[in-house]
C-alpha cells in the first residue's frame, strides 16, 4: 500500500495526476454534505413507509452464487461481482482452467438487485412473517457496468413489496405510501401512469399474435414513442409476428392504441364504448384502484396509460410508473408479480412491488435548512483550556444545537465563510474569559 | 436456483433440514423487529455524534486489493473476501496456476475494517475537508472467520475519528461524545479506562528492555490479569527479553504495576511520589483530559489504568476502553495514532480514534416503547372496499400513528395477540359502516 501511495504521490509531483488515491472504479465516496443529504432522504422514506405499516428488513450484501444466477435477474446476472472461495487450492484452479469457467472459483456474489434477496428471505422466514407482509428494503446493490455519467457500480435501491394480498388493496396501499413519501420529500404533484398486463395481453391477442410471442411483441410495442406506429409494425413483421396480409389491420389497431394513450380514462368512461381489446375485469380493477387512491388524501393523479409496458417479463397484473412534473424520467415503478414467489416456494403467493429510484430522488430533493436545526461554531483562541471548551460545548449542545469547535485562524473571515458553507448558522468567539453560556456572544453566520 | 430450492425442499420433506433456504454461511437476515432495533440504535448514534460536531461519511464496501493488503489491517487481511476480476480469460487462469496465487484473479476486496477506508478517503479528499476533521462511519465490514456463536462474517462497525488535532481536546471531544451517545442509548454509568503509550514505553524501558522489543514485551505484559506477574516474567525471560540476573528486579517492578492498576489516579495524586517509570508529560496530559471530561456534564468515570495495553501497534499516545457495569467486556476502545495517516500522505497528521462495538451495544440496548409511538391496527371485515380502508388509514396516519391493515381472521384472539407482538398498541374493527375516524372504536391491545 505504502509503495503504491508513494508511487502515485511521485506522479502527482510531476503534475500528471490530480488526486493521489481514488475509490474503486465507478464507485463513490460520500463527503459529509452529500452523506447528510442521503441520510435525510433515507430517514423520510423510513418514517413514511413505517407510518403506512411497512416493515423494514435487511439481508446480507452477498448471496450464494447459485441463487444469484438462477435466471430471475435477467441481464443483471451478467453484471454481478463474484466473490472468490477462500482457501482455493491448486486443484481448484486447475479445474477452472479445464472447464474454462472462472466462476467455478466463486461461491458468493454481490447482489445486483433486491428482488432475488427478497424472494430468498421470504422463503427462509415465511413462518415468522405476517400473512400479509409489507416489506421495505433500502440498500446498496452492485453492477459491473461500464462507468458513465450518472451510472455507478454501487448504488442504492429502495424496494417496497406487499406479499400475500391478492386484492387491489395492495396496489392502493403501495401507491398511497409511495406518493406520501414523495410528498414528504417535497416532490408533490406526482402522476402515476397505470396499466394492466391483462390489457396488454388482450391487445396483443387482438393483433393476432400467438401467446408464446406476447413478451417479444410487447418489447416492440413499447418502442412506439420512439419509432412510431409504422416502425412498430415493421419490426413485428420483421420478427415474423405479423403476416404481410394483416399489416393494415394491425396498423389501425396500434394507431387506436396510440390515440388511446392520450385519451386515458376517457377510453373507459367516454361516450363511446371501450375498445374491444380492453380487458374488462382488468379495467374495472384499475377504476377501483383510482377511486381508492383518490380517498387516500394525496394530490397524486392516476393516469390510465394503455401503452405502458414495463420491461420485466414476470409481471402478471397491474403495472405502474411514477412521474414528477419537474423531470422527464420516471422516479420509480412496479407491478404485480403473482407468479414469482411461487417459483421459490412451490405454492403461489400473490405479490406486488414498487422500486423507487433512490439515486434520482436524492438528486432532486432540496434538503430544507430547518432539517439541520441550529448549528453553532465556537471559534476559540489558542490557549483556551480543553476543560473550558468542553464545558461550553456541553452547554450549547444541551440547548439543542449542533456544535463544532474550531481554533481561530489567522484569516477569520475565510474561516467563518467555510463554517457557513459547512452548514453552521451561528458562531461565537471564545476567549479565556468566556466561561458560561451567558457570556457567549452568538452571531449569525451569513452564507454568500 | 429453482433446482436448488426444489432439492432442499425435498430434503425438508424427509425432515432432515428445518429451513428450505438460508442466508450465506455466517451471515444474518434481520427481521422487522430486529431491524427496527438496529435502526433505532443507529439513529441515536447519528443524532448525538452530529450534535457533537462529527460529520458522517461513507465509502464503497470494496477497496482495491492492493490497498486492503497493505499491512495496515494486521491479521484481518487474511480474513478478507476477494472480489474476482470481471472477464477473466483463460490466460489469466493459467497465470494464476503458474504462480500458485489465486488472489491474482482478484482486483477488489470487501473491507475488513473501517480504518483502511478512512485513511484512503482522507488521502483522496483532504483538500475538501476541514482542518480538524471529525468523522463518523457506521457501516458493515466482512471477515471470513469461522462462524461461531456471536461472531458473524458481516457485522457493523462504528468508528469515530478526529484527524488534524494534536491537542488533548481531541481525546476529550471523542470521549464526551461517545459517553453522551451511550447515555442516550440508556447505557449510562460507563467507566473509561485510560492510559498512554508513553507510560507503557517508559515502563518497558525501566524493565531494561530494548526499544525494538517494546511491542513484543507489551503483548506479554497485557496478559498479567490471566497469567499473573510470575507468568509474565517467565514469558519475558523465555522470549529473551529479560536476562536471568534481572528477574527479581523486573518482578518487583511488575508487581508494583499490578498494584498501581488498583491505585488508579492515587498513583499520581497520592501522598507518595509517582513511580519513576510514570512518564510525567503523559500523566499530566491524562490529568488534563480527566478535568475536561468532568466538565462535559456526563456521569462517566475516567479510571487511570497503567496496565492497559490494547493490541494495535500503531497507537502512539493515549489509549482507552469503555466499560459498562452490566457487562464484563468493553463496549469500545481507541487511542491516538499520530503516525498512521502520515504513512499515507507523506506528511504527519495527528489522529485519534474510537471504535464502538455496535453489535454488542445493539444486544444491550432496550428499545423504549415510546420510540415506536402510537401504532394502530385496523382489522377489517371481508368486503370492506379498498377506497374506504384507504381513507380511514390516511386519517389515522394523519393523526400521527403508524397504521397497518389486517383482514379479520377466524381466530381473532390469536390475530390480536400477533398484532400486539408486532408492536401495535391499539386496534379497531372496521366494517362496512365505519366511515370516519370518529366511528372507529379504538381499543388497547394487550401484550401478555
Amino acid at each position: 500500500m505504502i509503495a503504491v501511495i508513494l508511487r502515485v504521490e511521485r506522479i502527482c509531483q510531476t503534475g500528471a495526476v490530480a488526486s493521489p488515491v481514488n475509490p474503486p472504479r465507478g464507485m463513490r465516496d460520500f463527503l459529509p454534505t452529500e452523506k447528510a443529504r442521503r441520510e435525510h432522504v433515507l430517514s423520510v422514506i423510513r418514517r413514511v413507509f413505517r407510518a403506512h405499516g411497512f416493515d423494514e428488513i435487511e439481508t446480507p450484501v452477498v448471496e450464494d452464487s447459485s441463487r444469484l444466477h438462477s435466471g430471475l435477474g435477467g441481464d443483471n446476472e451478467k453484471l454481478s461481482f463474484a466473490v472468490m472461495k477462500r482457501d482455493l487450492k491448486e486443484s481448484d484452479l486447475a479445474a477452472a482452467v479445464a472447464s474454462g469457467d472462472a466462476l467455478e472459483l466463486a461461491d458468493l456474489g454481490l447482489r445486483f438487485d433486491l428482488t432475488v434477496p427478497l424472494a430468498r428471505f421470504y422463503a427462509t422466514h415465511r413462518a415468522e412473517l405476517p400473512r400479509v407482509f409489507r416489506a421495505v428494503q433500502i440498500a446498496p446493490v452492485w453492477r459491473a457496468e461500464r462507468p458513465q455519467k450518472g451510472r455507478f457500480r454501487q448504488f442504492v435501491q429502495c424496494d417496497i413489496d406487499i406479499i400475500g394480498d391478492q386484492s387491489q388493496l395492495a396496489e392502493v396501499e403501495l401507491i398511497a405510501a409511495t406518493v406520501a413519501t414523495l410528498e414528504a420529500l417535497g416532490l408533490g404533484g406526482c402522476s402515476i401512469r397505470i396499466n394492466d398486463r391483462r390489457i396488454l395481453r388482450s391487445l396483443v391477442a387482438a393483433l393476432g399474435i400467438a401467446p408464446e410471442s406476447y413478451e417479444r411483441a410487447l418489447i416492440t410495442i413499447d418502442k412506439e414513442d420512439k419509432i412510431g406506429v409504422d416502425g412498430v409494425v415493421s419490426e413485428l413483421v420483421e420478427h415474423g409476428l405479423v403476416a404481410d396480409h394483416r399489416i393494415e389491420e394491425v396498423t389501425s389497431l396500434l394507431a387506436g392504441l396510440a390515440n388511446a394513450a392520450g385519451a386515458g380514462w376517457g377510453l373507459i368512461e367516454g361516450p363511446a364504448a371501450p375498445p374491444a381489446w380492453l380487458d374488462e375485469p382488468a379495467y374495472l380493477d384499475l377504476l377501483a384502484i383510482r377511486a381508492a387512491v383518490e380517498m387516500s388524501g394525496s394530490d397524486a393523479k392516476l393516469v390510465f396509460s394503455p401503452g405502458l409496458v414495463r420491461g420485466m417479463g414476470y409481471y402478471t397484473g397491474t403495472i405502474f410508473e411514477i412521474a414528477h412534473p419537474d423531470v422527464d424520467y420516471s422516479l420509480g415503478g412496479g407491478g404485480r408479480y403473482d407468479g414469482m414467489i411461487g417459483r421459490f416456494l412451490g405454492t403461489d403467493v400473490p405479490a406486488v412491488g414498487f422500486s423507487l429510484g433512490f439515486e434520482r430522488i436524492v438528486d432532486l430533493v432540496r434538503v430544507p435548512d430547518t432539517s439541520a436545526g441550529d448549528a453553532v461554531a465556537l471559534v476559540y483562541d489558542q490557549g483556551v483550556s480543553a476543560a473550558q471548551l468542553t464545558a461550553l460545548k456541553a452547554e450549547v449542545i444541551a440547548s439543542g444545537a449542533r456544535v463544532t469547535l474550531a481554533q481561530r485562524a489567522r484569516n477569520s473571515t475565510q474561516q467563518l465563510d467555510q463554517l457557513a458553507e459547512s452548514g453552521y448558522v451561528r458562531f461565537a468567539f471564545v476567549s479565556d474569559e468566556t466561561r458560561t453560556l451567558d457570556e457567549l456572544e452568538l452571531r449569525e453566520l451569513s452564507t454568500r
